[in-house]
């Protein structure tokens, strides 16, 4: 339990990451172990009996562990000494048979897997869930118009389902990515002292086999103790959705500008309430979301970094991946669950963004009228011109449209009731309602086939 | 030109990040765009031919462009000026069909994908001959036997073969994660001014989809203007590579050491000769790969971090891949040409191998007599029992073989021959061949399908 | 030359880290070097002579040395046999004496550090003109009232000076950093070989002490061949101004938001304009800054990571410097460039302020109010009070003072005079004066000091 | 209590970072408040007296703080809303003064502060205890000659204690930077709503200046609500005492190869010891400090890149700082523990050392001849005929002096006395005593200061 807990994180990730299920994992490992060497006669069927009844019941001592761990350099070696006691005070000679063959990093690592697991189970479905909502609200706002803006301008009309399409659009990239991620990073670890599998003799492979399936991961073709592109790749793949989910929160935590005020967060009870502030409503899911997106980036580049590992176990950088990976997946999951919650509640005013259109008299149609224009005058010519009326716009503080109409030579090159359709924005939408069809056809494919 | 091209780089991958390469892919767009706005009649037929005929000579101003991108925000508007001018003094009808309906993001981010295809086309290669390289290496090795190491110490025999082996087993996975970012990443970037493709009226899509067609890249869906997944995912494709590139390095650079003087890199000409030092064979090849992968992490970091973009440009983060993305190409690429050549020209010294094992008089056996004993006491007395015999041998300065032979204890429960077996490091190599081949036939496997 | 060299970088800066600058300040450590070493009686007058005379006009081939360096695994081996064989045309016996007893570490090092000083030079004149600029400005706009904005939310009105005044607080702070870390950082690197002058008998700390003042840096009292803090450090230091200037462009760049419209980059001729909108203006510096932030925290990172460097002389950790350091410099030199030049130039829009002042009508004096009725009913009767008074503004879309004043609960509390009072921005400013005081006070004392 | 308590971390700084003591300075800033408040007439002294007494025995509910924080956005409000419901209880109308004309970053940065000061005091103590360790190992190994190391390989002898002279170095350097940061960073943070203390009227500076001086912390000048430098010039200036640990560690685990074994670290029980290999003794704390120097510089960049902070408070990026800063503080404070238990307990091997000053035969002293001999021939001649019979001596695995005594040419050149005197590494130290009573003079004044 942490202060941020509840700000930051999903508690159902940060209990896949506990200390707690971290142990409970690893003993899955060392159950399944003895499990796969009796299947293959390397040790007796008791001793996995053994082991696996001691372990359904046994409490691993964490405090003592983590004071163990400080001399053994790492919490599995601790671990294993206190199932050995266990299983030790029910049967003697099942005791001698725990971690047989295997090497702390296997428990480790395949323990990590384990849990990255079932992070990837709850990941999907929130995934699911977060594409499902956005393509809800793409739906419902595919005609509300408001302002496009680059370099934070208005530039053009887009709808603010288009918007949300875009988003969609990259989600649905992801949910392919992580299924890849997943299929490649979800493999056992299982080597013994130098990878080798020697304490086997002949029986490595079958061990190795019938363990990864007793687990339901992938078998390697080889150790990979100091390959570690599996896990880095879980990183840089969450590293992805997070930089996704800041776009969102960022897009949305400037619509929610005083003088923009265009999509807020849903009013919770006290959510986004200022101490001293009455009249304020911060984006406080929005603060969550760009937080973890300013975090993560760095966390990826050490599980990059941390790569360049020594010989068959790394030293220090094998270390740094602990506690990193598990940071990663919190601080994503802690973001994907309140992106969801966001574009859940996200409170619309459609009134405001039509007015925001408005609010450079005319200017934002000024691609329009420098497009009919251009057919007429060329392409620079009419950017120069429609340029020099947008000027005397904003300096006569007049709208646009008077000014071309005003104007003799637009005048007599474009009528009034070309101007009328020029400077209807619901008009000039080129591709939008095309473009957020085929995302939500994708999304809907997508959905089906799973 | 730089003093580290060659030190650092692949000149190859320079040229294709270079200036010069750059503006010669964003003309390939602007050739491509106007051909299918012919072929789509938004604009006459006659620009587009003129447009491409004059791209064919047009050599741009490479100076001005840099003088005028520092008013213009980015490279993009000079560089279509300039193309402007020249198509004028051919067709002055012609010129003001230049860059028709797009902005510069579409021709920026379309000329870096193009780029990226040509980067991709080298690193596959590339990619290839390291893995076939590889291959050759762990077939060649793989009865060399030498000290697997954990934690810089020795652990338990392996082979040279096997080493090479799990390097290529995470370079497999590199292919094929290489192929689907690919496919993923080169997509035509074309949206116009707000990614709407407003400008066009009913034909945005059929441009786009012609224009995708001529320049050989994916129709997206929507817009990519600000969801740069596409983008970071080449980052961090590239970032895992070099990752895998630098623990190969490691681990050479390791071997290489005066003590260990178990790898070389070749002795090329004057390579890695010392200015002071006449006796020293310096690792060159190892520093400069690993010079990458201390440097290509973080850059994957401004990659994710540059993810969160305003609306529907981004602000500052788009324009930090400009320089960002092309920095980590070249560094993966000089990384990888570098690593093939150092795997290629590796001297080996199996006889050191064979003698480094003996360093530690038997101790590096130490397991395979545990685990012998284990059947018999336990794995924890064993444990114990062994443990004390490697004191007694490091403090006496005696064989372990010796010492357990003098114990009464073990005497009577390992006889003279077991001794002798359990002894013989290639006696205790576990999977390791059937890993090799495992690994070698994926190799193949993958390499045919190609 | 690069097609970004105008956009985001200083030409200045970048003169000082081209390779022709590199490799004159590497001569400089050269002739420095023979001159120490004859004053010490190591090498014969004559051979310092020549080396300085021909140092003078030599021009190194820079080619041949980028190819010699891909074998010697660094640029200096081939400069310095470039520059014997310049010097044996002179002085035969001279060219034996050239680089005598150094290392390549020493002229690379020592060269960079040259390098360093030059852009420091360049760097602290910047810096005071930041700060003179920032001062002025803060000055010129003390009383220049606009709304507070905390999570991008009207909070309370400040005034423009007040926040220039912060951002000139900042760099004050980075003034003095930056001459600390300039005072640590430009030490000559000279050890030989391994670091121990070995190769001078009894001379080296001479010829050591004598060199540093012919060069003008420090004297180390050990070398620091592999103590990369000096370098660290100047990247950490960079990294921290590079911060407080993105913080600035990002704050400019939200004021200059369509909506917002308060402040704007100076518009020059060119600048910021689109190819496709031409009504636009965009924040062309703000882009080029906020990239420069978004690019050098990673590159820190980078020097960070890469201190750990093995033994005598690191391996890829230390190659990993020779372009991230100049990138540092040359990005963080950019920002600053452009950072002054923003704020030098920029447009405000007074009335515009004053205007989204009243954007929420009287919501942001809602705190001024509930500290006035807090003293009377308590703290938090107060904020439920003005609290409900918001929400009914907003919902009936009335002024708060309004509903305040129909209010008789608070109507009791709060008679109209005092009403008039709350209402009044400038009269809700605390601290604003005394603090742009302070400020500016320290501005003027420092640059006093100088 | 986490896993990995003991292993990566300190447990004084864990506490200092706990929630508990979060919460604790947090309430610190509230009760000087209080006082600082009655002190000027701003509240009644009664109030002061009621929140401090009740201060001191509240015990705040951290888990219904990190719930209610969810919605606020932060703890302090939650922890704020506890703490006047418990005023209340004892004193009703003092309630309504707690946190009054505060800011919820005002306490959370200010509680922030406090802890950083914690973590300094126990900081500058470690790094004391840390360079007298090191200053008594220099000397006391100032004598123990050993091979140094260039790009792994041997290069020229130096001696252990020189070697740690060069950490020591580093590390004075450090406690002179932390102090310069300090001084900088541990400013009181308080500006109400926005910055500007507008609720206190005439009243704000003397509140400021009173309630620093009873936190005894220092008076800004202006409010630094986005002005981050001082925090993440805290955040660089660990990263940089890291990167030096990492080097001392990367050192010692490189000299514990079992190929070199010229260093261990201290065998604590069950320190080190293998799961599985019972001869094994691994460089625990060395991963440990090596783990710590993988992950800090990342964190760093999260610190940097968090520093461009929106308007008057930052959305996203100050929320990313609220764990990242403690991670550094923990991390470095680990790694600083523990290399100084490193240091400490280090065994050295000096025969070892020796021994393997001997293993290239006599290559190591080849600099040295080449250095006598180009004072006859000329650096590069003699460089040539040195390299050469470094060749020789290679390929016929001859100790150097033999080849060179047997070489007329060079045998003409150097006689017996003097090869005797060139191949004695003790002979060829160079500045090494100097260089170390240098620094260590250093170390004693600078302990006198204190």
């Amino acid at each position: 339990m942490s202060l941020f807990d509840d700000l930051f994180y999903s508690r159902a990730v940060r209990e896949i990451f506990s200390d707690g299920n971290r142990l409970l994992r690893m003993l899955d490992f060392e159950v399944a172990l003895a499990k796969a060497e009796a299947e293959c006669g390397v040790v007796p069927a008791t001793a996995a009996i053994a082991i696996a009844a001691v372990s359904k019941t046994f409490t691993p001592d964490i405090r003592a562990i983590a004071r163990a761990a400080a001399q053994a350099g790492n919490p599995a070696l601790p671990l294993i000494q206190q199932l050995t006691v266990a299983v030790k005070e029910r049967d003697t000679a099942a005791a001698r048979y725990v971690h047989w063959g295997a090497t702390s990093q296997d428990v480790i690592d395949t323990g990590t897997v384990l849990q990255a697991r079932q992070a990837f189970d709850w990941m999907e479905v929130e995934l699911r869930s977060m594409c499902a909502e956005l393509a809800t609200f793409a739906d419902r706002h595919r005609e509300t118009i408001m302002p496009g803006r680059t370099w934070l301008q208005h530039a053009l009309p887009i709808t603010l389902g288009w918007k949300a399409a875009e988003w969609l659009d990259a989600m649905l990239r992801h949910k392919v990515r992580l299924r890849e991620v997943r299929e490649r990073a979800l493999a056992l670890q299982f080597g013994g002292a130098a990878g080798t599998l020697a304490a086997f003799g002949n029986e490595g492979r079958a061990v190795l086999e019938k363990l990864a399936r007793e687990l339901g991961l992938a078998q390697p073709d080889i150790a990979w103790h100091t390959s570690r592109d599996r896990v880095s790749e879980i990183a840089t793949g969450l590293g992805l959705i997070t930089g996704t989910l800041g776009k969102i929160a960022k897009d949305i935590s400037l619509l929610m500008q005083t003088e923009i005020a265009e999509a807020f967060e849903a009013a919770g009870a006290g959510r986004g309430t200022s101490s001293t502030m009455p009249q304020k409503r911060n984006p406080v899911l929005c603060s969550v979301i760009l937080a973890a997106a300013a975090r993560v980036p760095a966390l990826v580049a050490t599980a990059l970094s941390s790569m360049v590992q020594e010989h068959e176990r790394g030293l220090g950088n094998w270390q740094s991946e602990w506690e990193t990976l598990p940071e990663i997946f919190n601080l994503t999951a802690g973001a994907l669950v309140r992106a969801r919650e966001l574009v859940a509640g996200l409170e619309v005013d459609r009134e405001r963004m039509r007015a925001n259109l408005d609010l450079t008299p005319g200017l934002i149609m000024a691609e329009a009228v420098s497009m009919a224009l251009a057919s007429r005058v060329g392409k620079n010519s009419a950017h120069e011109i429609v340029q020099r009326a947008c000027r005397v716009a904003v300096e006569e503080k007049k709208h646009l449209r008077e000014i071309l109409q005003e104007d003799t030579e637009t005048g007599k090159l474009i009528d009034n009731a070309e101007l009328d359709r020029l400077f209807d924005p619901s008009a000039y939408l080129g591709v939008t309602q095309k473009s957020i069809d085929r995302v939500l056809d994708r999304a809907a494919a997508e959905e089906e086939e799973f």
